[in-house]
């Protein structure tokens, strides 16, 4: 039986203004120790900003998200717009700003976000093809602004989860390392940083994500 | 009993100019997940240069390695010059080329590479207090570099192997996950990615050497 092929889509490197570190990391753990392989994709594009982790600060550069998503790769990503849905058994978004700020513009319009059109041309592709997706802390937005009907969970953050119900999604909610699983349309998402939470609950997160999710591939 | 404290020294965010970020996280990981505690430490310098992840090529801008660091530290990263060995009860040094360009010059220098005098004073604190230091994938260097008589592993590779033998250290040979112990100067040491490794013998390295460490604590 050939490895379970998951695609793995980040938003840049970095909490504040790209991938969450620690969910992306753990999401591609969790993927090699429950058997599968994974590729890593991103969009080649100009980062939304660039924010100093250490004070908060907006800093006077540009990177781009695809040169920034490598560094978390070991340099094998790959441009998103090479993406092909009939390649791969699986699709993970791990959070971080970077999922509502460069893969959406989520973080400043909420509701009526618009999504990047290869993020919202691989979620339309995996989901006609029936075939799982996964999320991680705030990247589920895009999954509910998305897909009719979606129901996912970013943990429990009020403001969030109205957001979530105003595009016409359903916002369950969990702790950490809970999975909201809908059947429907094979979408499962978890809480991760979207709580106050320990690099352990990542962990546990990412690897029930992915463990559900391989019960369907 | 109060956790375990640990100081961990990052030289950056990615492999090819700074930390490498899978055994920067794993390392946090292990840390949490056997009780302790991490405080992520960097010096507040430039990197020597920014690697382009995807192509390898040098790219025309400055970065600073602390500022870097944060990123992987979700913010809550220290300049090195605050680090006290008396607040600390273990001291770890992921990989990454940072540990070689940053933190030191062995990757231009070798065996006669200079050492920042911070990472210098805070690895010889801790060894004068007895306390276990761990490093992985070439972080070992800076161990070998600057303790007489020092026993390391960096893995398997020839050259490496030697430079350290030059400074008058000693190299173990280790595969995947082993830890080379060198109860006299409580080092700790794995190869982590200086093998030809996966993300899980990334996690399993990280682990391993976190345990061994915590026995002595």
């Amino acid at each position: 039986m050939s490895k379970k092929r998951f695609a793995v889509v980040l938003s840049g490197c970095g909490v504040y203004d790209g991938a969450e570190i620690h969910e992306a990391t753990m999401a591609l753990y969790a993927i090699a120790r429950n058997g599968g392989v994974y590729h890593v994709f991103a969009p080649d594009m100009e980062q939304h900003h660039v924010i100093n982790h250490l004070t908060g600060a907006e800093m006077p550069e540009k990177r781009n998200v695809l040169v920034e998503a490598a560094r978390i790769a070991r340099g094998n990503a790959k441009p998103l717009s090479e993406l092909r849905a009939e390649e791969f058994d699986a699709l993970l978004f791990p959070g971080g700003f970077g999922a509502a700020k460069n893969l959406s513009t989520w973080a400043f319009d909420g509701p009526s976000a618009r999504i990047n059109p290869d993020v919202e041309r691989v979620i339309a592709d995996m989901h006609n093809a029936k075939k799982p997706i996964g999320a991680l802390c705030i990247a589920p937005v895009l999954l509910a602004r998305l897909i009719k009907g979606a129901t996912v969970t970013i943990g429990s953050d009020p403001g969030t989860a109205q957001a979530i119900e105003q595009v016409g999604a359903k916002h369950s909610v969990t702790s950490h390392g809970q999975v909201t699983v809908d059947m429907d349309n094979m979408l499962f998402t978890t809480p991760c940083y979207m709580l106050d939470a320990t690099i352990v609950d990542i962990a546990n997160g990412a690897d029930a994500v992915v463990t559900e999710m391989m019960r369907y591939i």
